[in-house]
């Protein structure tokens, strides 16, 4: 058996850690593993780095940057990205954390907003840099919102002079009625607490209208609100990939609101039991009539479970159906808070942080990102320094790195300049 | 007394170390400390984020970002960067290694040389995918190219299935007689053994005439050859800034063919003693009659003689004279060799390289990094892996972000396609 994998990036992304990256307390190869590293014992396994460009399902073959691979079996599982409800162009005002490049940019921008108000004499313009929007009360954003907050009480708090980091003022949107909807209610509760312990300002029922560069709008019951800001994270309207479209037009299969392909109970798509569809692609509804989260765990086991069907296939056996082990669910909300769900068993506060650490430490990848990330966490633990927190990019974003032109205010002269003896 | 840092990058970069970026060893935070962060608990100094745009050194103001700073001592220590000869065009194709968009940019072309590599069927174009030209034989060259000698043979030897990495040709092309032409003659020779041994083609009296996306032309004693290569890195014709020709134009002052301008005995300008000029812009030939070299010990000693000199002052003292104490000579070629040289005692391969690793890893700005920095030189010596090896990037620089664009060979019918059961 042949195994081609094919990636548009050479690594593995860790992306329950992403908003890490965010805050500047990892680098982004503390959550990330090469591929070829991962697969480079495994003699039957390839890697190929390229972008898909169409599936050809009749004749079984997958274009890949003009390369036609062959196969007997496919796997799909491409992922998801944020949606902006109709409004693409909010995009890049408002970025998503999906990639390496989202982190580092949402990390630039998180920073400059405090440089530039640090130098900031209009009053009104500085609380406008120093508000910072959150949108969507998932996971990624009641940790990013919770992870911000912290850096503004205290990692930032000696290190300018004109401004006080923790004036900033960070909200958190949510459509919902609760943060962690998909949460037990007394843990979004418990969660919605911590958060606004921490000083953010949580506004549920609470819709965005508009994304501008200096604002956004919101709608809720009672109305209609213009929030002054130029610092938006934007963690709502998870899509699928646009490969399911695809393969949903080439196969007939039904795709969902949310654009994920319905699946049979082996994963597979209907009709094509040569195709499986894995992870935030697919909407598997078979064991509770819902379709389950688009969570690491769950692509995990998914995974695993195609990659024993085929194997098993290959020996005449079947496993026909998937059945999804809930382990938990798990948010943390800045440093010693956090909520852990595992069904009868419901933990909070540091009980809950400590096992968070443990469970995403172990789902890194390589060992050495291990150890890594977990000196870079106690290190943050004990002084709070989020030392990862520079800011680069290419030159027109902000972090110039060619060299300056100057104009020099004296004219030159022949006579030589005033003496200045101190 | 008030000290204001002015800077365009919010952080400290070791420069030394940034050839461990560019080959994937270490991240980019690794070897940068936030400037804010290094002087947060000095209550008498802030930083300001800005560009400089001009000088006025009759009215003692400096201009940046629109905002006028008016100073009694103004110190100026903006480093070098690469100058490509009277041909700025080659940048783009072969980028220097000062800053940490230059190192993940040539990190990122290495990888992606690679990545085509294992696509690429003709067998020309491939051999001139795992060509790699390095230009200048100074420490920063011949590390780089140690390094990459060392990935090719060793980090990636099991992760291709279609090439093998040890095939890579490194060329190092070096105008001068030797390399590390600023060393003892004998560490040249020993540094070059070393390269060679790691199979390091050491182009020595051979200069770039051209480049081009992809190849080189070098002309030699002997004539003019062509190099085809796609990944070029250029470690040559270091350049002083740009404010060291307008200062020198606003005060009178002198600069040398490499741009840096000719300072006192207490390292400040002709006639201006409120004004002082350090590190690579500065050019301070008392000592010995030739310039003191662009090295960092160089700069952290002026900077401290500096600092010394003005408190001096404001209690009415003086120290005339800068001397610059030199400790020594180092640099590494790959793992366990390279070469030292402390005036009296020399030193090569084990105990050469041991010495440099303590004394780059004791001039990492915070104890954080320096641990940090320890572990994944520890991890890489063990493993040869080199797990910082991440192809990141915009968009349209060959790490693709956005979605695929998907088109399906097969038409969509309203029959079932052809049932395919296993």
């Amino acid at each position: 058996m042949q195994v081609t994998l094919v990636d548009r990036r050479n690594f593995h992304l860790f992306q329950p850690l992403l908003y890490q990256v965010a805050t500047g307390v990892l680098s982004p190869a503390n959550i990330a593993a090469p591929l070829r590293w991962i697969v480079e014992r495994q003699a039957n396994c390839e890697v190929l780095l390229g972008e898909v460009q169409s599936i050809d399902v009749t004749g079984r073959r997958v274009l890949v940057d003009g390369a036609a691979l062959t196969y007997d079996t496919l796997i799909v599982a491409a992922g998801a990205h944020y949606s902006y409800f109709g409004h693409p162009e909010w995009e890049q005002l408002a970025p998503g954390l999906k990639t390496i490049e989202n982190a580092t940019e949402i990390r630039r921008r998180l920073l400059i907003a405090f440089e530039l108000a640090e130098r900031e004499t209009d009053i009104v313009r500085r609380r406008m840099l120093l508000t910072f929007v959150i949108v969507g009360g998932g996971p990624t954003g009641v940790e990013m919102a919770g992870a911000l907050a912290e850096i503004a009480r205290h990692s930032l708090k000696h290190e300018f002079r004109h401004i006080d980091p923790a004036d900033a003022q960070i909200v958190l949107v949510e459509a919902g009625e609760r943060v962690l909807s998909s949460y037990p209610s007394d843990l979004s509760e418990k969660a919605q607490r911590s958060l606004e312990r921490l000083g953010v300002t949580v506004r549920t029922r609470t819709m965005v209208a508009d994304v501008a560069a200096d604002h956004v709008v919101v709608n809720w019951g009672g109305g209609s609100e213009r929030l002054p800001t130029q610092t938006v994270v934007w963690a709502a309207g998870v899509e699928a990939s646009p490969l399911a479209k695809s393969l949903a037009a080439a196969t007939g299969a039904t795709i969902d609101r949310a654009g994920r392909l319905i699946v049979e109970r082996d994963l597979s798509l209907p009709n094509h039991p040569e195709i499986f569809v894995l992870g935030d692609m697919a909407n598997y509804s078979h064991q509770t009539g819902q379709p389950l989260p688009g969570v690491a765990p769950v692509a995990i086991q998914q995974g695993r479970f195609v990659a024993k069907l085929i194997t098993n296939r290959l020996r005449g056996r079947s496993i026909p159906t998937f059945h999804y082990r809930e382990l938990g669910n798990m948010a943390t909300i800045g440093r010693s808070a956090a909520v852990a769900d595992f069904g009868k068993l419901r933990f909070s506060g540091f009980v809950a942080w400590m096992l968070w650490l443990v469970v995403h430490l172990m789902n890194l990848v390589s060992f050495r990102n291990r150890l890594l990330v977990f000196i870079q966490w106690g290190w943050n633990y004990v002084t709070y320094d989020r030392s990862a927190r520079l800011i680069t990019g290419p030159p027109d974003a902000g972090a110039p790195t060619g060299s300056p032109s100057i104009e020099l205010a004296s004219p030159r002269s022949t006579e030589p300049p005033a003496d200045n003896v101190t």
